[in-house]
């Protein structure tokens, strides 16, 4: 059963580091090796993998995203929120992540990231984890 | 094994709504806990989540992506439907999505839509279902 | 455990074909059906599916790409590669397909691409295979 994680977005948009507590339900999980799967039940923020050292590369790709999909522009849909469902889907909803020796095991320069495009606001992810 | 659905495009570009589709796979399936997996084989169509209330969403992504990626531009493939292929990419071609008590659960928002950038046409994706 | 292949990009941007090398992970595994789960531990690389025929599609995407999110812009990352970091962010990091038969099962057009925004590089693809 999927383990929902709790995730505090404090811009409109932003690019919340969410690797630790993943991390934390693989570990409590006790896979050793296998799959990690996480999956955003919302549709005006998404996830994304990208460089955790530099916070400078975070704010490249929210602006480049910005310019891309400017917030206003000739949308019809009536809560004004159209650039962060283009966005979301632009980035993808779901990912899968490999386990080994019960850690997550991604890229040394990899974070994981929940890409609010509509915040601030409260959001949730859900982690799954399965042996391959 | 993976069970195909076939879609029907109406549109050259549409967001077909296929969550019925994928959940009726699922419930057939008989797995309670898990994943369900969703791969379109094609290259100028892709798959993505979005909202499933107000159909100005998916008018709105659908103009955005045509304003990024033009369907007229510098394109050297013969069969002049590049900007279809690059928007696959962008959307992508596969998912993965959780299962609880039998039914696939997305957030409240959520529908399963296949992105159709070159139709109208007949398309295929392919679910499998998965204990975890 | 996922098992690692090794890809040689030539260019700065490319997609490099690396099917034939994630078919034989999947041959030499001996699932017969199930999922393979392809991953780019890096953050100027990501993955993609697409035409496998016309290489000009290829350079469709590329150009595109680079077209939306040009090498020179107005970012602050040091490295002055953040394009190639939105561009990784666009394609994804992480896909899955589908295996019947002891085989990949993808679309008769569909190929499997390194998509390589910061080369040439040395590159490191983590390929895993679970029955379902």
């Amino acid at each position: 059963m999927a383990q929902q994680i709790e995730v505090r977005s404090r811009s409109h948009a932003e690019l919340v580091d969410i690797t630790a507590q993943v991390q934390q339900v693989v570990s409590q999980h006790g896979v050793a090796t296998g799959l990690c799967h996480v999956f955003v039940p919302h549709t005006t923020a998404g996830l994304t993998l990208n460089e955790n050292w530099d916070p400078a590369v975070r704010r490249d790709v929210l602006l480049t995203l910005d310019k891309l999909v400017p917030w206003d522009g000739d949308y019809q849909h009536g809560e004004g929120n159209s650039a962060a469902h283009v966005k979301a889907s632009l980035m993808g909803f779901s990912h899968t992540l490999p386990v080994e020796n019960g850690r997550l095991t991604l890229g040394s320069w990899q974070g994981i990231y929940l890409a609010e495009f509509d915040g601030p606001r409260r959001r949730r992810v859900w982690v799954s984890v399965f042996q391959t």
